[in-house]
């Protein structure tokens, strides 16, 4: 992308001489004995450092998109620029992001711990194994599953589960398609029971989505025995509880729940912990980490995945409704590139100056800044800067935002760190300081399921009406006979369009959306609307990523995007 | 077992106050910054501690056991035993032990961070995740697995390989039966290529087994870039260099080559690393391992799986030829209950007093004892003592120790800590600081690999002769083709047995050992002959160990065994 300058993001890492963790934790006014270190750059933080009234007075700052293009829009850069910007006007911030998936850094999309000078660090730890989180999840998922599996076979001690019916399958943090549709227990009377199956990426596990939203050890296990696993022949719900999962699950994730301290570029603390994809789960933080971010901090900047459609919503729908969140101030990450994407430009000219395409692009951008408003959240647009931007470009959406009455700032976190994002930081604090406006939510969690989905895809996405096939007509009732309908909805939808098509750029209208299936996530506490073919287990490249990367005898990794 | 006994071994660990890991890194020598700390209480050591000088004139004892009962005979409990004592006779002594499995934690084994008052701690970090070693062997793995079924798949970068050649299965650390035997790459083109696969346990895995053996960083590079993994239709072989693949696995595996540090009860510094299954790959720690501890320690005590014709076997002719080790001296771990059972008692009856059964037994014993001699390391028989085991019992192998002109001890450390071994540690010093022996390995790696098999049956197991299938006929001719028949074997073998039958208790003689097939580990560097079979993925119980496993709201965890 911006590939005119000479240094790779893993260069830039490279350069910076990290603080000893002690050193950020003191930040957070935290002392060594405080945290778990994990090596010297990376820590563990303990849950009893959250501050239930410092949270309910903080200052929380959402970085949204509008809708991304493949390469997405570099939220976590803007998220990570701004908090150094912050920091630098005498505002104590911490930003607090997602973790990464190691499944895509081998694959085409790599890393996601920032890019340019805007980054947290160490990279190679962060976008490898980290602390561990996701293995526990998977440890614990697949656990479970193996449980069933067990169960199914077993003489004594049957729970009489239709193995047709068992929805769970296991993860794996790797890209890997050949395991999303797999024959499993083949091998005969001692190897189980055969049935189909398959594995989704670790972040699409309902374990990710119940660790994000968990409060405590006591509620992750409350939530990890309600995990739904099929039925029995006798037509009765089986969950995690029945197969006696949830204390083990618990303890394999007793460290996974404790988010984790990490640094920026510029020495500012950084707290990144968990985050499933926001295009079928929350997409967002886990609520112990924003809390913890709230708890030590003056001002706590966090993101949410893909465009507002799906990260913010569910951010503002599920995350803030079910922890008590009040979000000051939304980001709305906009670039160039994207809406002249939206305005009928080809991926392949987006580095070219367009102003007719970005014009008509526009509509894609007013439509989130409607959202935003219907949360009674401030909007401020961050042009995130690309070096191929034209100062024509940059204007139209200057004036756009004057017609509108929104506040706009250039974010250019990605070439100069938090001095690029100075003018955005300024504004989100005019809009902390100055706003009276009180965060709510779209709809409320008491409402039916099917008015839920239709508050969301009229007011939301825009589209005119719902229409549910069978199957998903089938799931309402299940849902209502298992008592279910009083969870939110958590909408599987595409990150590539406002609708559920992904080829209707901009701000499609007159669509009708179509909700496929209904899944249930009983531990996580949601229900999963499935719009559209939803992958959850991605697969590798004819040229993986994996590739180019190397370690040379002393530890240094290169090759890493 | 010791059931009269009212503490169990995680409330005995938890009345343990521990000892901050800088205070054992001091022990070593290595102040609060040459350590990674994974939390207070683990911690990760730089490779560039170890002292090859001081490994060469180091003092190395080998824990090792007769034929094992299914429960196990004690080796950690008796190793860490008798590093406590060696320790308070002031000696500095570090206990280098195997990393346990996950998977047997949640099914019927249960943990193996040794028991009673002979335990390493903090025992559930240790038996749940610890630092993750485990993980990233996983994921390294797998992510080789996922780049040969992407490769299977691809228009534009197709090795063409032929998918019903591919050896390279994927691992779990996970009790799972359903996974030994699956079906992947279904659901159409877009899902990879249908075929036969299926799951090992993470300990099985090659990776695993390379990490053991592997020198350094470059070392292990090179060696999972000769990873085996099939043939294209051409009949070329296809390793894991093929794929590109060894820069980014040897990226993944970057801090797990690093062995950790942890404590035993008594506050003794513990090396614990990896170390794959003794019945089908070296079944002992790592290289690195070994050497850190003898880099930092006057004396260093290991051990090595199952029974000495296993672990001990393995670690002689491959870890020490292949890491350049002289052992001192050899513990062989004994118990009455395993001696009365390999005399015809049953299982359910080795509590009660036996001597007939137990004199029975003995010729078990007399041929572990005969074959270290092989290796000319001087034996001493550590009898791991049970509350149940009678003095007359006890005074039984005394007397065949001293018709045998061979050092005995009771050990029990699991009672009380390093004093219950003080008699076993003079008797290893004595050896050490007395003997005159040079260790010798069996065979010559340079011989063909007939003739290694056939010197380890007939030496080691007490075989008449070896027969090979046609199969293995075959791959002994691949073998050849490949070039790697100077490489040493790595006898997969029942631990139940010398012979290859696991009904044939005591000493078998005038028995056929069968080979059914050889693998090729070519990047661990070892030929696997395959005897009976073997089981690389354990299924769980109708009870799983999980059921139980608990943990309360401030992190204690309760129910791990």
């Amino acid at each position: 992308m911006k590939n005119t300058k000479p240094l790779t993001d893993l260069e830039i890492a490279h350069q910076v001489e990290l603080k000893h963790i002690t050193t950020i934790a003191n930040k957070l006014g935290l002392d060594s004995e405080e945290i778990e270190m994990y090596g010297k750059y990376k820590a563990k933080l303990p849950l009893d450092k959250i501050d239930k009234e410092k949270v309910k007075k903080g200052n929380l700052i959402l970085v949204s998109a509008i809708s991304p293009t493949p390469a997405g829009e570099g939220k976590t850069t803007v998220s990570i620029g701004l908090s150094e910007a912050l920091n630098q006007l005498g505002k104590q911030t911490t930003v607090v992001l997602r973790e990464p998936s190691l499944g895509p850094v081998f694959g085409i999309k790599g890393g996601a711990t920032g890019g340019g000078f805007s980054q947290v660090l160490p990279m190679e730890d962060i976008n490898l194994h980290f602390t561990g989180d996701f293995s526990a999840i998977e440890k614990a998922h697949n656990l479970l599953a193996a449980l069933i599996d067990n169960n199914l076979q077993s003489k004594t001690n049957n729970l009489g589960i239709d193995a047709r019916t068992v929805s769970l399958k296991r993860v794996m943090d790797v890209n890997d398609r050949a395991l999303r549709n797999i024959v499993i227990g083949m091998g005969g009377t001692g190897s189980g029971i055969p049935r189909e199956s398959g594995f989704d990426i670790t972040a699409a596990s309902e374990i990710m989505a119940i660790l994000c939203l968990a409060e405590d050890l006591d509620d992750l296990k409350k939530r990890l025995g309600n995990i739904f696993v099929g039925y029995t022949f006798d037509k009765k719900p089986v969950f995690a509880r029945d197969l006696n999962a949830q204390g083990a699950m618990t303890a394999l994730l007793k460290d996974a729940i404790k988010p984790n301290l990490v640094q920026t570029i510029e020495g500012n603390p950084a707290i990144i912990h968990l985050g499933p994809f926001a295009n079928i789960a929350q997409g967002t933080n886990s609520v112990i980490a924003t809390r913890m971010g709230m708890s030590l901090s003056d001002y706590t900047v966090t993101e949410a995945g893909f465009g507002s459609d799906l990260g913010a919503e569910k951010f503002f729908d599920i995350k803030c409704q079910s922890a008590g969140l009040s979000p000051k101030a939304i980001v709305l990450t906009t670039t160039i590139r994207a809406l002249k994407y939206h305005g009928g430009a080809a991926l392949d000219t987006l580095t070219t100056p367009n102003v007719e395409a970005l014009k008509n692009g526009l509509p894609n951008l007013v439509k989130h800044l409607e959202n935003s408003r219907l949360y009674n959240v401030t909007p401020v647009i961050a042009i995130n800067k690309f070096i191929t931007d034209s100062e024509e470009e940059i204007q139209v959406i200057r004036d756009l935002a004057e017609r509108m009455q929104v506040r706009v700032a250039l974010a250019d976190g990605w070439a100069k760190g938090g001095e690029g994002a100075l003018e955005l930081a300024e504004k989100v604090i005019e809009i902390v300081e100055q706003s009276t406006e009180e965060f709510c939510p779209l709809y409320d969690w008491n409402m039916d399921v099917v008015s839920k989905i239709e508050t969301i895809a009229t007011s939301i996405y825009g589209a005119d009406r719902v229409e549910f096939s069978s199957k998903a007509r089938k799931d309402l009732k299940t849902i209502s006979n298992l008592g279910l309908d009083k969870l939110p909805v958590c909408i599987a939808k595409t990150q590539k369009s406002l609708s559920d098509d992904p080829t209707l750029l901009g701000r499609p209208t007159g669509f009708t959306l179509t909700v496929r299936e209904i899944e249930i996530a009983a531990g996580a506490g949601f229900l999963i609307p499935i719009t559209g073919d939803m992958m959850r287990m991605p697969g590798l490249p004819a040229h993986p990523a994996s590739e180019k990367i190397d370690i040379d005898k002393k530890g240094n990794i290169s090759g890493l995007i």
